[in-house]
């Protein structure tokens, strides 16, 4: 398993954070390394408190099953496959904006948070 | 209270890997006792990380109630007579893959997690 | 309030960072904000993962009293004025490595994680 | 960063389930992976149902830290550098049983908790 090193969370992180100011919104930016820990974060200047937590639950989601968080958030509807799978890991986030974050050998190295989050993932590769 | 013993779990564990296998699917599983405590564990490699406590709270809540996690999941719709029950018990889930295991008299003696669950439990039987 | 800004708070974590590889050490390194909550954050290469929750526990426990946290563990002891203290809060941290960060006017902006948190709150003024 | 597999894991619990039989002792067996995520876990028939969670927070607790439990504490104890560390991560477990495993090449690829923790982790590298 390899993991993302600190140079490579923080470029994600600038990314998601140049790709924000272009669209004028205010976020928090989570990256989690391979086993799911934090490993860089950053709150842009009046960005909501409440999303602290989100941000940093979407990272560890969307790392947790290797999937966008919004993929699993289709699933977890009322009468879905997976409905409530929210309760699990301490709290999970299932709407869009955490996406893995995959090196040049397609492996899974991290995950970053975001609805800029793409952006911050493709810096890292 | 017959109880499993780790022979017994670790069999479940076996048989479920093997089922697994057979399918090409990497699982996370989890046997708990009568007392709905930890007996066995595997993860087998590339296995969610997030399912490592899925796996954990469908073994305890098909124990908790002494069904398949599926059928409480039908009862905790919205508008459901259970609805949001995945709030007790510091979290629960409620979609299919925790099966009770019984032993040959019928007894419930512990629980078994996933979509091979079923495997596992007749391999205690 | 005046607030710590990301500027700033990176500024302090990059302070930190460099402080760290001159001493040979491997850091996590929080900031938070003036209302105790996370600002920005660093996990250097091969640091320790059990140092995430403890470097961001120290920042929030230098804020929520305003001193270094080892001022905190003076009390804190056996027999101590504020024993046990470290329960309350969701977890504390009164070892030393938290301290307050203050602006030109000497008011508490934020906090810093570590045995480097001074020259990372030194940055900031 | 290499990682531990199932075969590793279990080579471990084995090994030391052998070595309680040995010792006359019934004991909670837990590895953790290199990111202290739960791999593989497995409780002795008639073990104490308290040690479920203090093996898997001593096995998480020595991949926190990359060193025995018994080190941190000897700092945790009253008066002492670490002095109630255990508040954080969710709870850690500082008194001897948890140890980091090895491979070849001198990596710490995850944990083992207990007395007969030793002989677990030898069976790996």
């Amino acid at each position: 398993m390899s993991d993302i090193t600190l140079k490579q969370a923080r470029a994600a992180v600038d990314a998601a954070m140049e790709k924000s100011q272009e669209l004028g919104v205010k976020m928090n930016i989570t990256v989690v390394d391979a086993g799911a820990n934090l490993k860089a974060f950053a709150r842009m200047d009046d960005a909501w408190l409440g999303s602290i937590d989100i941000s940093t639950k979407k990272a560890r989601t969307a790392r947790f099953f290797n999937m966008n968080t919004g993929e699993i958030g289709k699933l977890s509807q009322p009468g879905g496959a997976l409905y409530n799978i929210e309760h699990s890991n301490g709290g999970l986030i299932t709407f869009p904006g955490g996406v893995p974050i995959k090196n040049r050998s397609g492996e899974t190295i991290g995950e970053n948070d975001h609805i800029v989050a793409a952006t911050g993932a493709g810096a890292v590769s």
